[in-house]
C-alpha cells in the first residue's frame, strides 16, 4: 500500500555504475512491493566523473570530497530526506559528506559491521575484500575492531591481484575467469581462518555469490538495500547527524 | 577516455522501478567505458509515487502531470542537460513537460520510430505491445502512422490479458508463465501480419527478448539507452526544445 510518510532516499552513486545498478535492483526486490506505488522514491546521483578514491587515498590523485559534497547537496537540495553511496572506498570521506548536509548519512560500512555483529558471536575472524582506498582508510578494519570481529585481509600480492580484477569488472568484464579468481582470493582469506566474508566494495557481488564462498558470504550492498528500504518506511530509526569520524 | 563536454543526463523514472533499472542497465552496457569516469553522468528521479498513469488515461485516477511536472523541473535544478523518461505511458504527458523545462527532452517514442524507420520501408506492419494508457493516447499508432508503418495492436480482449501481465511484472513475478503468456500475445501479432515487433511498454522487455518472437524485436528502452549516449556525448544534436504535441 501507498505510504504517504515514507522518506525519499538520496544516492550518491556511478562509483562505479554496474555497482550502482545492482544496489538499485536489490532496493527493487528488498521493497515487497505490488504495485509500482509501492516502491521507495528514490533520487539517485549516478556520477561517474568522481575523481579515482583509490588514487586519491595512495596519493596519486585528487580528493572526490568536492565533488561527492557537491553530489550529497544536490541531493538534499533535490528532495532527499537522507543519504546513502553505492561505493564503499568513498565512505572515507563520510565525514565530509555527513559536515556538508542537513540530512542523515546511512553508512554501508557501519550497516554491514551491524550486520556481521549479528550473524557471528564477538571474536570470530571475519575476511574482506575491499578496494585498496578503503584499506588505506582502514574503514573495514576499524569498523569490525569496533565489533571485536578480527578483520581478516588479503596479503599485498593477493591484494594486488583484487585491484586487477577489480578494475576488470569496472570495464565491464565479469566473465568465468573473473568470478574464478575473486572466489579463489575469498578461499584464500577462508583458509587463512576467515568464517565469514564480507564482500566489501561494491562491485564484488557483481562476480561473487554466496554459492562461490564456502562460509557466509555478506554482500554489503544487499545489507545496505535492506538497510535503505526500512529507513524509508521509518521501520527503524535514522542514524544520529553527528558525524562519526571517517565511516 | 574522460570526456569534460558531456552533457548531464536527467532520467524520471520509478514507473516502475524494474525498468528503470533495465534503462541504467542498458545505458551502462552502451557505454563502452573501460573506467568508471568513462561512463555517463545520470541523475535519476526513481519515483515511484507518481499517480497510475493507465488509470489517469482511463479517467478513473488523478493525473500524473503536477508529479511529472515537478520531477522534470527537479532535474534540471539538478544540473540534468537534457531529460529522457523511463516510461512511455507517461509520455501522454511529453508535452505538459517540454512546457515546463528549459532543457530538451527526448522522447522513447520518437526514437524508437526513427529505430523502426531505420529497420523496415514504409508499409510495413509494425506490432506494437503497449500499455492501456500509451494505446488510448495512441502514442504508437501516431508515432507510426507519421513515419507510415501501420501498427498491428492487440485486439480488446488481448489487451486486457497484456494488462493483467505488466501488473504482474511490476509485482515482480518475470516467471516462465507470464514470459510465455507475453511471447505468445507478440505472436498472435506476427500471425495477424507484423513483420516486426515494438516492446513498447518499458516493462516488456523483462520479459520478452529477441528469442521469444519470430521477427525483429524493437526494445524500446535499449533504443532510448543508445539514444541518451549518443546525445550525451554530442555525437547528435539534441531535438529542438519546441514541443510536439503529445509525444
Amino acid at each position: 500500500m501507498s505510504r504517504p510518510d515514507e522518506l525519499v532516499v538520496g544516492i550518491l552513486g556511478g562509483m562505479g555504475p554496474a555497482a550502482t545498478v545492482d544496489l538499485l535492483e536489490k532496493i527493487v526486490a528488498s521493497s515487497g512491493a505490488v504495485r509500482d506505488q509501492d516502491h521507495l522514491h528514490l533520487i539517485v546521483d549516478c556520477n561517474p566523473k568522481v575523481p579515482n578514491r583509490n588514487e586519491a587515498l595512495d596519493g596519486t590523485g585528487p580528493s572526490p570530497a568536492p565533488q561527492l559534497v557537491a553530489m550529497a547537496r544536490r541531493l538534499e537540495a533535490a528532495g532527499a530526506d537522507f543519504l546513502a553511496m553505492a561505493c564503499i572506498t568513498a565512505h572515507a570521506w563520510a565525514a565530509e559528506i555527513r559536515a556538508a548536509v542537513g540530512i542523515p548519512f546511512v553508512s554501508i560500512v557501519e550497516e554491514t559491521a551491524t550486520e556481521v555483529a549479528r550473524l557471528v558471536p564477538p571474536g570470530t575472524p571475519c575476511g574482506v575484500l575491499a578496494a585498496q582506498g578503503a584499506r588505506r582508510a582502514r574503514l573495514w578494519e576499524r569498523a569490525l575492531e569496533a565489533i571485536d570481529r578480527p578483520a581478516i585481509v588479503p596479503d599485498a600480492a593477493e591484494q594486488a591481484r583484487f585491484m586487477e580484477l577489480l578494475y576488470r569488472i569496472k570495464a565491464g568484464d565479469m566473465g568465468a575467469e573473473v568470478r574464478a579468481a575473486t572466489a579463489a582470493l575469498a578461499r584464500t582469506l577462508v583458509e587463512r581462518g576467515a568464517r565469514l566474508v564480507v564482500a566489501g566494495c561494491t562491485e564484488v557481488p557483481l562476480v561473487l555469490g554466496p554459492a562461490d564462498c564456502p562460509v557466509p558470504l555478506v554482500d554489503a550492498s544487499e545489507v545496505l538495500a535492506r538497510a535503505i528500504v526500512a529507513y524509508a518506511r521509518r521501520e527503524r530509526p535514522l542514524p544520529a547527524r553527528a558525524a562519526r569520524s571517517g565511516s
